[in-house]
């Protein structure tokens, strides 16, 4: 059994929604924020390996239309 | 300028709807799937220093009731 983590980002020049919600709302706060993009952490426990997590990336997890992914291995247990 | 990178999880034992679904449509395509757990990852840019960071999280980034966070320091620029 393994554990992956993946992060899930909008791609470089796709507008972000929630960060730029939360940068407003953070600047409004009185905090100095530059820039926030949200994105999705995924924690997977799984008998696959990473070419079928890849895949499940593809396929489901992200929308490569506008999503980047990237993929670390947590542990083999 | 730093860079924090934020991760955001649902605390043990609160129920993780999205990652229920996901982990639901993984096994429905086929994948040996144990568990899915979908959080936010969250990059951010700002003058504020990691107390400040931290306050951001408690009052907008993260619901401390159902959620845990984590915070890196990606890099000072």
């Amino acid at each position: 059994m393994a554990r992956y983590e993946i992060f899930v980002t909008y791609r470089e020049g796709i507008f972000d929604p929630p960060g730029a919600t939360a940068k407003g709302a953070l600047k409004n706060l009185g905090y100095p924020v530059e820039e926030v993009r949200i994105g999705k952490y995924i924690q997977l426990q799984t008998e696959a390996g990473p070419d079928a997590v890849r895949e499940m990336c593809e396929k489901l997890l992200a929308n490569p239309v506008i999503e980047d992914f990237r993929i670390e291995t947590a542990e083999e247990a």
